[in-house]
């Protein structure tokens, strides 16, 4: 046999049994967003380059996968940079278009582009894959599911509460202990103001993300190696030393950033959130965690975060607030609030904790044996009648020994054989196994159907 | 405003309406699939080059869309294929990956890289879209989704059956008229072979296809421009002039055949495959046609293409029996038959003929109002009620004027609306609003809930 066919690296087929296991989850996700009135839309995988560009960052563009454009890609190329194998400025000569590298633009593209036929507030949801050239490794892959669900067009912080309401029945029907983390941005961007380092925030945030990793003294020394003064970084100790409950710290926070304008509106805003949260008693715990830093390009207000709490994985779900996110496409002034979860994540999540459902496969429910050109035409007739009750069925579709019909039905998971044989035939009684039990019972077919049904 | 964002050409987006639309197709050929015990699988969208190239014949290698490598992908290009811009040898060099063009040869991928956890027989289906860089045209798309079904690993024409009993089906519950047009590969091979011309297959089925368009003596002059002898035109007279019944049809081709041993195999093949049809009673009807010739390539046996009644719009369906699918990976003898269902053809005519089911759009059931802070905690709480009782509901977001309210249900097409103002509030009793009849009701909380489970 030649070399076995393989798939690119990073890429993954999927079984039946891996499929159901999916869909399971899947439509665990979609039942909770439709729930909540949220309405699907989905979008090519082949966005413009131009679409896709400058919205992840430099390492973001490296990431894209580029397509090729059709026919004569290098006719228009410039020579000078095809001599000197010039590959990242001959990207745009040969190519323009790309593979979608998350929901999030692709969202904001389509609101922009049918903002004329969409009412507002648009609460949607998209259950899509996306690619992503990153270098594959255990729970990272270069084609993968995200499940995001937005509203756009409102600023009400009723959303936000929405979107935990969201995750926190996601999470309750997978049977995944979880815990919420809850920041704002403004909150950063309000201590990096009392810091009188507003341009340094990128540098704070990122050391005290590192709060749990690399602890106090650790972030201190990193904040001193990313410039911050021993002045600054003695101002910061309060905020790092922050204990008690939500409300408790946000009322030190709003001691230590009474200056900060912008910092007082975040901390009213997690007072309102928190607030709601109070009165509508949510199962999973939402925690104030100030160390909480994703998405400081695109998000405005409330950061959120989803982590495992039975396990070591880290963030199975991410999301905020953002301001500005279809003002790259030219309509400013719509704010939405949205999140993210990641199927494959969640995935190895369920499989690590057998948290599957028994039985979760959907197979055929009975098969009916072929024994040969005279049987076969019973046994079709009987296979029509299931199916026409709504039985999924299936005649083994070839006359065979018992033993290879039994075989087949038992890896399958069948678990039902109706037996017709020549005997059967005649007396009209046909043989209904049990395949778990090994039981078998001569019946009348009417009684079998009545049976299985 | 910028220049307003846009998508590829033959590409689209979906809005919460056409989702509503295609996922009322996609379950209802799911379900069918399921009926008769197929199982799903999913590939990846991107396969390596050396998977799909030379699959589709030359045209089909330049439809493929390629992906550029990633990082610095001009490296190991040969620096006078670039400085002649010779794009077509470059390829090969620049890009090691494609999308997939169909769903057929990645599952040929599938069986032969996964065959040792298989069960054979083997019936998959699988619901995926695919890319191809053709030319955009109405109807014509360059994503569009497949819907294929396969039975993998048996020789068995109970397959050929099952296949048309599952496409029968699947029109049967989309409410389409449709007639089923079958030929058999080996019978075209045999008329080949009797007019002594078998290397000149291709150009005889190519110009018999066209006999419903050009007619009987286009076909013949056709035949002739082709380098077909008189004689040999003459000779395949009387098997354009069959007539008569499935069965009759098949005696008069059994005397023209009779010497052609491939030939008296397929037409074997037919009369079993017709008999079966004749005990089973399919809703849609099943006609032998000669003329039809797609796929000559890789179907060995049965021919299957299905055409819409009621509209002019060509083939929806097709598929057929092939014997050396995974040859071509290196596994011989597994021989399939399957059918694909074009889901973007079937939306098209579903549309055309005004077949969608009404109210096929899932939306929120419930909306309840939101009349400033004191109001939004008791709509909130009612809303938590709702949807804990499994009734998509939704709050509107933000205190606003009941006539903004209303709009918003209105667009969304939400049938019922609960308003919660102080009034109601202090009453205890919520007014539910029918938006369709505009019939309004003061009734207790636990009331409403009852009347809208």
């Amino acid at each position: 046999m030649a070399q076995p066919p393989s798939i690119p690296k990073g890429t993954r087929d999927f079984s039946p049994m891996e499929m159901a296991q999916r869909t399971y989850i899947f439509d665990t996700i979609r039942s909770v967003f439709k729930l909540f009135g949220y309405q699907p839309i989905e979008t090519p995988a082949m966005e413009n380059l131009s679409t896709l560009m400058d919205k992840y960052g430099e390492e973001g563009d490296k990431l894209l996968f580029k397509i090729l454009n059709s026919g004569d890609f290098l006719k228009d190329a410039d020579p000078s940079l095809l001599s000197t194998k010039a590959s990242d400025k001959t990207v745009k000569f040969i190519s323009e278009k790309g593979l979608r590298y998350d929901l999030t633009v692709p969202f904001a593209r389509f609101v922009v582009q049918h903002r004329n036929e969409i009412t507002f507030p648009f609460k949607r949801y998209q259950i899509q894959p996306v690619w992503r050239a990153d270098r594959p490794q255990k729970g990272r892959y270069r084609e993968f599911y995200q499940c995001d669900v937005d509203v756009i067009g409102s600023t009400s912080l009723l959303n936000e509460v929405e979107i935990l309401r969201i995750a926190d029945e996601v999470f309750r029907r997978l049977h995944l202990n979880v815990l919420i983390k809850l920041n704002n941005r403004k909150i950063l961007s309000g201590i990096a103001e009392i810091l009188g380092e507003a341009e340094k925030i990128t540098d704070i945030t990122v050391a005290i993300d590192k709060l749990d990793k690399i602890g106090l003294d650790g972030v201190n020394k990193e904040l001193s190696e990313r410039g911050l003064s021993k002045e600054t970084i003695e101002k910061l100790q309060p905020i790092l030393h922050l204990t008690g409950s939500n409300f408790e710290k946000l009322e030190k926070l709003a001691t230590i950033l009474a200056v900060s304008e912008i910092g007082c509106k975040g901390i009213e805003e997690l007072r309102t959130t928190f607030g709601y949260l109070d009165s509508i008693e949510l199962q999973t715990a939402v925690e104030l965690d100030l160390t909480l830093a994703r998405g400081l390009n695109y998000y405005t207000g409330a950061i959120i975060e989803i982590k495992s709490i039975d396990t070591s994985m880290g963030s199975i779900s991410g999301g905020g607030r953002y301001d500005n996110l279809t003002h790259i496409f030219g309509l400013s002034n719509v704010s939405g609030v949205g999140i993210s979860f990641g199927a494959d994540r969640i995935f190895d999540l369920l499989k690590e904790l057998d948290l599957f459902p028994q039985d979760i496969q959907q197979t055929t429910k009975v098969m009916v044996t072929n024994f040969g050109e005279k049987e076969e035409l019973a046994s079709l007739k009987f296979l029509q009648l299931l199916q026409e009750n709504q039985i999924a069925a299936e005649i083994y579709p070839e006359s065979a020994k018992m033993k290879k019909q039994f075989a087949y039905a038992d890896e399958k998971k069948i678990p039902f054989l109706v037996i017709i044989g020549s005997e059967e035939m005649e007396s009209g009684l046909y043989q209904l196994k049990n395949m778990a039990t090994g039981e078998q019972t001569k019946l009348p077919a009417t009684e079998i159907l009545a049976l299985l049904k």
